[in-house]
Order: structure tokens, then C-alpha cells, then sequence
């Protein structure tokens, strides 16, 4: 059996290790275009900021070391330029000397990852304007942060955002512009305000609803970047992250089936639509876990997975995959924000019905030292309380909560179900009611009908005019800001104080983050009152008008 | 509805707070004999060692506050002498004055807890002789402990542990003795020896198959501990830390139904065989979620989570109790040990047919700075691969890695779900392929028959004297340490070098921790040999050496 590898880094590199171990006798090529196969892209952004100190270290198996151990046949600096389908052969490109030769495969797996967006802008191909794909790139942008004074990063997306939370690191001042009116917007909006507030306090200049319309030479080498609004801004270099592109060339020219926004397609074997060809990673169109649709997710865990699965079945193992859950993370600045499965705009965008709420927690109990805060929100299908999505945004243990909520949602869990998980406790670790806990103890009893809730954006909107706005924090709570019109009573004055409130109105009760709401909403129903909680509490309903 | 409730810290206060949310004109008062109901007590060890700077964190809610909030009626330093069923009462004695007076109910739910268990040793009454239970004991202990040079802490469990990483922070001479040969007899022995070294190392003597068996005054005031063995230690103070006796007076005078290891047995709503009586937390037996048998696990979370459970039935929710999980963590001077499930040992005892694998990752992308290395141990059942159990230690992220495997235990998740779980990935985080996958892979690549392995302790115990021990590691690595007798090809070579191994005896290969044997068992299998691998590779072995 001969395999053929096209892509040598996290999705074909982990299925040739793999057709390795599954057969000793394969003749296992990998055709990879760029210098070093095997690298850590993701590492490139701490390397450019110097978290990272050595590039070797971004180098995670080197062509040497996947030779002796793995018997893989490497060949970097060579580039596949196109498939014969008929003859089972890949035309490639040695890049050194241009010589071309034809590679012949038993099976053909594609893994050729996605190519940054380099939109035809006026200027766009001045030398100072980057993308970060590879390790070449990498370079130069360690190079060009050297003694830099300025740049300019034109999109707020994952890479976008670490490249900023970096070039800070460098002391580089830098503007980051994004043309939607939130950074990550895989996210909902609210859950990433904290984000971009620590990458604007640690110095990031951010412009969100803004667009680089064109880039233009400076007389001292560096670039103008020319904004849509007519702003001008001056850099010593940019760094384009607007998003990947499938690279399909080599699988549309061979006829294979291209989903519509780019992405190969395969079934859940990984196969494409010829039976010797397989395709993984950035470069294909998968389906999303929750909802079965195509989806293309460019994440360094499932192309690792996928090229494991193609490698199976190559060698005749039924692997399948199961889909993408869409779980990402990303650091900025100090503040992590994660997620998994479905976001509230992806509900509204397909139309899947659901209920959401939000805790605000510490990572571990509040009483030992060195607790952070951190917001948690789960979107669930209304009707059986299922989990759809989590997002977290905050300090340390956001990317444990939202791991275990990718588990609860992987198994079909609901939010009863996330009432009862018993997760590991002591106070420097967690809380005895855990933030998961608190997310199903929230979410269940909005679904039993114990606590209705209103949405803070309803509030702004207006659209809750003749509501009676009620504040039960403390006095300086409320002194300190407080939703316009509402008339403050401490929850622990409230049984005593009813007659202060209107029994024909609905009454929206907010405390801080929904917990003293919750409870001036239980105690006001149980006495007559058409009270509702405002979900969230000031915390959530400030980071709307933010 | 009058709801009474004993004992008013963690699943009694939890009831309470529940129970008012669930009813505004229910009367709810507590019975509490200490001073202070809602303390934190797994805080106290922290404020002991100085960790946790005020003892007024410890209070998380004051009786003030949860008369104010939530309209408690909390009786501090009261104690329930016993319950009159036929009269739904319960006799109190106000403890600052002896005064009794009955209190009527209509639903009584217990939560008194579990005291320290204290041996009927010679001399156990010593003053100096502590237990640490509720802030009394804290206040004491912070007491003994400043300007102590020496104490001796008798037990290995989670207090003892978490007592002797405090009492070395406050510079005080610290010996652990502890009557089994490893400490922390929940998890699996060779999953807690780095614990115990971290202890060791952080100055701990730490005195594993020792038992106390007097305890004699000195001169200075100090105490003499008399070993078993003969030998003697001497202490400026004692803390007994040998587990925890349900306290099932009450119940058991009232004619209650208790189990064997004492526990006030309870069904799923929480409630005793006494329709109007409901028990909670460290007093009562529940049951084993994964077995199904009855079990005492003397933990906050259990105990919060059925407080909430028992108030939601005596206001006639049906509300359940899943059973107990045994989902544990601990710290011990810089390592954290957590389990969830059965351990290995548990499986043996309780005759569980079980399989079980070891990884040895690290927290996150070893090419980002700060990585840290952790073992995950998984046992699972070897028919379908359903999780029955995980353990982890070592440092930062091995309580995310139990949680995660704590959902899937919840779940009825298999180790081929464990495969395809798609977790939070960017290199400060996690890795591409995360510890949780890696245990899927192993687990599954074992129940596929890909790579049989052999355990360590079948090479020490010489069960394996007729085979062939093969070292695949590096020269340097094998010369540092080897198995006796072992003979050592470096994996990259082992393809040339196959000459040199027997095809009669079976091989056992090995590595560092069980990746480069698994490669080795792949390889030669394929090439007729009779290989298994060494499950863990040396790291294991060598502790089991230990
Ligand atoms: C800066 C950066 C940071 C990232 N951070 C994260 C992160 O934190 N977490 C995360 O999950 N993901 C992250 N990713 C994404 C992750 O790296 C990708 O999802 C993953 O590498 C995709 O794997 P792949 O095998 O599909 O493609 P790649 O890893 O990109 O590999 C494709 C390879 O194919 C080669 N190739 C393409 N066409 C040809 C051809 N015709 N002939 C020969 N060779 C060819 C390319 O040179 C390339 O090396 C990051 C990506 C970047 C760029
Ligand atoms: C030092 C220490 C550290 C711990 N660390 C952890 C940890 O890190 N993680 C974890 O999960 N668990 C930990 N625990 C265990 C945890 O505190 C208990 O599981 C939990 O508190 C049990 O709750 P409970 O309501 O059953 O009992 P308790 O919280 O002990 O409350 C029982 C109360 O009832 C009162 N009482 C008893 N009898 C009567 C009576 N007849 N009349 C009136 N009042 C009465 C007692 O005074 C006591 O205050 C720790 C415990 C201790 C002592
Ligand atoms: C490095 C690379 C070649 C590794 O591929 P790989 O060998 O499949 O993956 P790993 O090194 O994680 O090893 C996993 C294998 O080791 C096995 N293994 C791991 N620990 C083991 C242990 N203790 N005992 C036995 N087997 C073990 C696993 O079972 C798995 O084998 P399987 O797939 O046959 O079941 C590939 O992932 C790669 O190139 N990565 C870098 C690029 C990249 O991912 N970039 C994006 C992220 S920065
Ligand atoms: C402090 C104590 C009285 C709290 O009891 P509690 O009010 O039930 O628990 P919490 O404060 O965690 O609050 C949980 C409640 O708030 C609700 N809540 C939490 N955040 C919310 C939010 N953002 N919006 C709406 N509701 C929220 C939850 O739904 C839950 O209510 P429910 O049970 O009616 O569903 C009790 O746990 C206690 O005494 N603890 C200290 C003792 C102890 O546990 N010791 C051992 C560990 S150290």
C-alpha cells in the first residue's frame, strides 16, 4: 500500500504517523511545499511576541526525526501541483529547482490547510502588508517587530487578536480594526466586551465597524492604511487577519466535490468523492455535531482528528467523524474567552429555537486567595433543556468549564443533567456548587417556571417601557450606577418594603449579576407581583450599553 | 409549612437558603450547635497555614445575613438532644445556658455531619491532641501552630495532607504518619506517590505502614507520640486527622434506619423511612452512582447539592439524588491529585472486571513556556469501553482533566467518545490532541487489540522472568536508570536491529512513558515478534519501585 500525503503539518503529518503505527510495509510520502513539515502554527504569534524564545521550539517534529521513527518519506520544498485521478498520480514540483516529477498513490490524502485572505485592495502587495500562515511568515514578522514602532492588525478574529495581545507584548504600538462591531465574532457580542477591554487597557487601540479600504507606501518603507471612514493610519507594517480560505485548487482542478463556501467534501470517513482520495482539515467542509450542517471550522483539534480518522480508513478501519462541536479559545491579554457548539446568533441565524442564561462566578471559592471572576453563558433548546452551546469569558477556569461543557454536550446532556455533575472540589480548584452547578441550577429553574427572565437588550431597547425597573442592591451599589429609572430597594428590606411596589405593573428586579434578582423575583411572585428577573444582572446589562 | 432543619452549614444551609426560595411563608429554622452556621470548612487548613489571611473569610454567610436574605430563624449554639417522631418535635438545649425546649415540625431534615473519628488511644485526651472540624478547632490549631516547632499529624487523608502543606508553610516541623503504604487510600497507591514526594520534598517526613498507639505528656507541655513500632515522636502538638464517623446519634435514638458504616440511610429524594425526616450530606449512606452499592463520601458538593434536593421534596418537588460519584481533588505542596469513579483498587475489591491505561501528558503545547506535566490513569470497562473511573496527578490542569472525566463518567461515555472529544485548544491551554484524547486513543487502541500491554508491577513481582525486556529509549536515556536486564535498542533503530530480538520469547517493550513502546509493540508485531507494552513505560514502573 502507498500512501500519499499532501500537507505535511497537523492534519497530514498526524495521519502518516498514524498509517505508520496501523502498517509497517506502507510506503508513506508526504508532499509538503513549505520548509519544515510538522510545525506549531499556533505557536507563531508567542514566538513573533517572544513568549516563545526559540523558533526550534515551534519546529514539533522535525523531517529528520519523522524519517527515523515513523519511516515517513518527506519531502519539503515540493509542491503538488495537480492530481491524475485516472493514472492515480500527483504531479509535483521540486521548488528549488522547478524539476517536476509524478508521484503514484494506492491512497491520496489531501491536507493542504487554508490560505490566508488577502482581499484586492489598492496596495495590498506592499511588502509591509503580512499574513501569518507558516513558518516564512512567521519570520518576517519576527523581523519587522524588531524596532518597530507601529502597526496595524486589520481583523479582530483568533489570530488577529493574538497577534495583537503580542506586538503589545513587544512594545509595539498597535491599532487593531475590525469591520464588525465585536472582536471574535464567533462569540456573541457580550460574551467578548471583556476581551477587547483588556486588549484596549493593555494598550491595543481597537476600532471596531472599521474597514482598510486601501494601503499605501510611506516614505520611510512603512504603510498608510486608508479607512473606509476617511482615517488614516500610519504603521510600520500590517498584519492582514480577515480569515482562511480553503485551499481547494489542487481538488477542484481533479473534479472533487467543493462545498459552497470553499471547503472539500467529504463524508464521515474523510473520504471525498473519489473512493482513493481523502481530504482533512482547514481545506474541507465537515458538518457541525449539533446541528448536521456543513460547516468549516479551521482548528488545529479536528484536523489532528480527521487525519487520524482518513489514515484508519485508508488501511480499512471503520473510523468516523462525528462532526465539529465548533470548541475554540483563545487568550487575550490576560482574559480567556471559549466556546463550544452554538452561539445565540448561530440559533437565530438557523432558526433553532433556545433559552439562554448567564452566571457570573469565580473560577474557586471566594474565600481563598486569588479567585477570578468570569461570566458563563449556556444557550439550550427550550422544550428539553438540552445543551446547545456554553461561551465563558473571564479569568482562570474558563477553559475547564467550557471542556466540560463541550463533554455535556457531546453526550447530549441537558441542564437538569449539569445540576447534578459532581466535579472535583476544594476551595483553590472550584466551589462546592461548581459554575457548571450554577449554569443548570439557572437554567433548569427557568425552564420549571421558577424564575421568568427579561433580557438586558430589551431594556435598552425599550421595548419594556411601562415595566417598573426595580434595583435591589445595596444603597452604594445603586448610588454607583444603576439602570436609568429604577427605584432601588435592598433585597433584605424588600418583604417589609412591598407596598412601595405597583402590583399591576411587571416588575423587572436586577441585582449585580441575577442572584439577589432571582431571589427578590421568587419572593415577589410567591406574594402576587408579575416580577421577572433581569438575566445577568447591571454586570451583563452594562456590557450591552458598552 | 415549618421545616426544621440541624445542623446549619453545608447541606443544612443549603436546604435552608433552597427552601426559602421555594416557599416565602414557610417557617425554616436551624439548629446549629457551633457558633457559626455557613462556615467554610474546607477553608480552615488554608487559615491555619496562614494561606487564607482572615478568619472572617471563613464565615461565607453570617447568621445575620441569612436572617436577612432569606427570613432564617438560625439558632447558634443549640444542640437537638433528640427527635420525638410520634410528636413531630424535637427537644433543644441552648448551650450557653443549658435551657431545653421542644420545637415542633412539620418536615425535619438532618444535616449534622461527621465528627472526627479519635481512637480510644492512651492518652488521646491530651490537649494538644486536635482535631479540626469547626472554627473552635481552626481557632485552636491557628493558635498551636504559631510558634510551634514540631507536630505530628496522624492520618494521610485529604485533612491530613492539606494540615501538613499548611503547618510546613507556617515553618513548623511536620511528620505525617499514616497506617497505610501510601497516603490518600481513596485513589490507586502509584497515583499518589508523586503527592507524597511532593510532601517529602517540601520538608514533610512522611512515615507511610506507621501507626499511633499512645500519646504521652511531655515536661514542656508537648506530647510524646508512641509508635507501633517502637518508635517515639515528639510534638508540640498533635492533629488527628483519621477520618470522619457520620454523626448518627440523633437518628439512631429516633429509631431510624442506619447503614453498616453508619450512615443515616437515605432513598433518592433524600428522605429516611421516616415520611416527615429527610438527611443529608456527611451523616447519611447514599449510593454509589457507577455501582449502585451504598457509600459515605464525607464531601461538600454532595452534601450542597442534596441539601437542595431534600428542601425540594419537602415542598413536593421530585427532585433526585443521582447517587455519589466520588469525584475528589486535593492539593499537596504544589501537586494536585483528583480522581473520579472507581480506582483500580475499588474494581479488585468490589470484583468490577476492569481495564485501565496511563498517559503522561502535559498541561499544554510543550512548546509553550510553562508547561506542566501531569499521569492520567483510566479504568474502564474492558467489554465496552465505558469510563469507570479517572485519576490524575501532577500540576496545573489536572482538575480540568478530571472534570472532563468526571462529565463523561455522568454521561455513560466510553473511551471511543473520549477520542472524539473536541476540547478547548490554543498552547497556553491544551494541546491539539488533549490529554483526554490521548486516554481515548490508548484506551481504545487496547480494547482494539492494537498494542496489548503489560503492567509493571508483573515485572517486579518477576511474573514475567521468560520474557525478553526491551528498552527503545535513547542510549543516554536507558544508561540513567533501566529495568534490570533489560536490553536497549533506541526505537529509530529498531527496524534495522530486528536480528537481534527473539521470535520465541515474548518482548516487552518499553519507553519513558509508554508512546515510543507503543510504536515498538506496533512495529514488531507486524513483524512476527510477540511484543506487549510496558503500560506507562519506566515513569511508571519507577513507581512502582518506589
Ligand atoms: C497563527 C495561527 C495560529 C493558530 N492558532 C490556533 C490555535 O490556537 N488553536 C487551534 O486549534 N488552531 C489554531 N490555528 C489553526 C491550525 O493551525 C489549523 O487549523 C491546522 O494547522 C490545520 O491543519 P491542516 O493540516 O489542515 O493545515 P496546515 O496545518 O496549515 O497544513 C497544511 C500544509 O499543506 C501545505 N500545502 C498546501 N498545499 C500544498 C500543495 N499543493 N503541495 C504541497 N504542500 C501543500 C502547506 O504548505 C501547509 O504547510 C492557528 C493557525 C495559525 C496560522
Ligand atoms: C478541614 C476540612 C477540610 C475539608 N475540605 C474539603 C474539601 O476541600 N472539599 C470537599 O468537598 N469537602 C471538604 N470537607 C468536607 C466538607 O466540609 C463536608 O463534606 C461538608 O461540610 C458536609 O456538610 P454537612 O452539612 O453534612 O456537615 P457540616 O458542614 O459538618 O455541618 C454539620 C453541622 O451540624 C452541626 N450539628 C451536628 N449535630 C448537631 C446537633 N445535634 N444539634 C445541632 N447542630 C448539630 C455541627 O455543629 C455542624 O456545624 C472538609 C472538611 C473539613 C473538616
Ligand atoms: C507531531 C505529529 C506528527 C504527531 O502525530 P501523532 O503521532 O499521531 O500524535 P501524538 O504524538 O500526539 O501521539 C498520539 C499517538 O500516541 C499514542 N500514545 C500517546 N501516549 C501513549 C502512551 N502513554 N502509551 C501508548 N500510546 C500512547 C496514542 O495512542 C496515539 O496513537 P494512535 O493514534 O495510534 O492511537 C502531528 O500531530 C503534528 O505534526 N503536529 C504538529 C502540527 C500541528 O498539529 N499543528 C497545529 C497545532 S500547533
Ligand atoms: C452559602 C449557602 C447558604 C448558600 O446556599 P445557596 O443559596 O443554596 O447557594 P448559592 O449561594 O450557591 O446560590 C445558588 C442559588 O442561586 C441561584 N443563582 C446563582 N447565580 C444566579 C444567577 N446569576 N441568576 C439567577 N440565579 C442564580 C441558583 O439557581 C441557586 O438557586 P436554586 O438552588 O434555587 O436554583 C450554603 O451553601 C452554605 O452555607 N455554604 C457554606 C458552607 C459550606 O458549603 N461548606 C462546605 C464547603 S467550604
Amino acid at each position: 500500500m502507498k500512501v500519499v500525503i499532501i500537507g505535511a503539518v497537523a492534519g497530514g503529518a498526524s495521519a502518516a504517523a498514524r498509517a505508520r503505527r496501523l502498517d509497517e510495509s506502507a510506503e508513506i510520502v508526504l508532499i509538503e511545499r513549505g520548509a519544515d513539515p510538522s510545525f506549531a502554527n499556533c505557536g507563531m504569534p508567542y514566538y513573533i511576541g517572544g513568549e516563545i524564545e526559540s523558533r526550534e521550539k515551534l519546529i514539533v517534529t522535525s523531517a529528520g526525526m519523522l524519517h527515523d521513527r515513523y519511516r515517513l518519506d518527506v519531502r519539503v520544498r515540493q509542491e503538488a501541483l495537480r492530481i491524475d485521478r485516472q493514472a492515480k498520480t500527483v504531479r509535483v514540483r521540486r521548488l528549488e529547482n522547478g524539476a517536476e516529477y509524478d508521484e503514484s498513490y494506492d491512497k491520496l490524502i489531501l491536507s493542504p490547510g487554508a490560505a490566508p485572505i488577502r482581499p484586492e485592495l489598492p496596495g495590498i502587495d506592499h511588502p509591509k502588508v503580512y499574513t501569518l500562515r507558516n513558518l516564512d511568515d512567521a519570520d518576517l514578522l519576527h523581523a519587522a517587530t524588531m524596532g518597530a514602532k507601529r502597526a496595524v492588525i486589520v481583523g479582530g478574529g483568533f489570530i488577529g487578536v493574538e497577534m495583537a495581545e503580542n506586538l503589545v507584548r513587544r512594545g509595539v504600538e498597535t491599532t487593531l480594526i475590525e469591520r464588525n462591531d465585536q472582536i471574535l465574532t464567533p462569540w456573541d457580542a457580550e460574551m467578548v466586551a471583556p476581551a477587547a477591554a483588556a486588549l484596549r487597557s493593555a494598550g491595543v487601540t481597537l476600532k471596531l465597524g472599521a474597514e482598510a479600504e486601501a494601503f499605501e507606501p510611506q516614505d520611510d518603507g512603512g504603510v498608510t492604511v486608508a479607512l473606509k471612514s476617511g482615517e488614516q493610519l500610519s504603521a510600520d507594517f500590517v498584519v492582514m487577519c480577515i480569515g482562511v480560505r480553503p485551499e481547494n485548487a489542487l481538488a477542484k482542478a481533479a473534479g472533487l466535490a467543493i462545498g459552497e463556501r470553499g471547503g472539500i467534501r467529504v463524508d464521515e470517513t474523510m473520504r471525498t468523492d473519489d473512493p482513493d482520495i481523502y481530504a482533512v482539515g482547514d481545506a474541507v467542509e465537515t458538518f457541525d455535531s449539533v446541528t448536521g450542517k456543513p460547516t468549516q471550522i479551521p482548528l488545529a483539534g479536528p484536523a489532528n482528528r480527521q487525519g487520524r480518522i482518513a489514515a484508519d480508513n485508508c488501511f480499512g478501519r471503520e473510523s468516523r467523524y462525528r462532526g465539529t462541536q465548533g470548541t475554540a479559545i483563545v487568550g487575550a491579554c490576560g482574559v480567556t474567552a471559549a466556546m463550544t457548539g452554538l452561539s445565540e446568533k448561530a440559533c437565530r441565524r438557523l432558526g433553532v429555537a433556545f433559552e439562554k442564561v448567564y452566571v457570573h462566578p469565580a473560577s474557586n471559592a471566594g474565600y481563598y486567595p486569588g479567585a477570578e471572576g468570569m461570566t458563563l453563558k449556556l444557550v439550550f433548546d427550550p422544550e428539553n433543556g438540552r445543551v446547545l452551546g456554553a461561551q465563558g469569558v473571564g479569568g482562570k477556569g474558563v477553559d475547564k468549564r467550557i471542556d466540560v461543557l463541550a463533554m455535556a454536550l457531546q453526550a447530549g446532556m441537558t441542564v437538569y443533567d449539569l445540576e447534578e455533575s459532581e466535579l472535583c472540589y476544594a476551595p483553590q480548584y472550584g466551589s462546592a456548587k461548581d459554575p457548571v452547578n450554577m449554569l443548570g441550577f439557572v437554567a433548569a429553574g427557568l425552564l420549571r417556571g421558577d424564575h421568568p427572565v427579561e433580557h438586558a437588550h430589551r431594556l435598552l431597547d425599550c421595548e419594556l417601557g411601562d415595566s417598573f425597573v426595580l434595583d435591589v442592591r445595596s444603597p452604594g451599589e445603586h448610588a454607583a450606577g444603576a439602570v436609568p429609572g429604577a427605584t432601588n430597594i435592598n433585597i433584605d428590606e424588600l418583604r417589609e418594603r412591598l407596598g412601595e411596589l405597583p402590583k399591576d405593573r411587571r416588575i423587572v428586579a436586577y441585582c449585580k449579576v441575577g442572584m439577589r434578582g432571582y431571589l427578590a423575583t421568587r419572593l415577589l411572585r410567591q406574594h402576587g407581583f408579575d416580577a421577572v428577573n433581569l438575566s445577568g444582572g447591571f454586570t451583563k446589562y452594562e456590557r450591552f450599553v458598552a
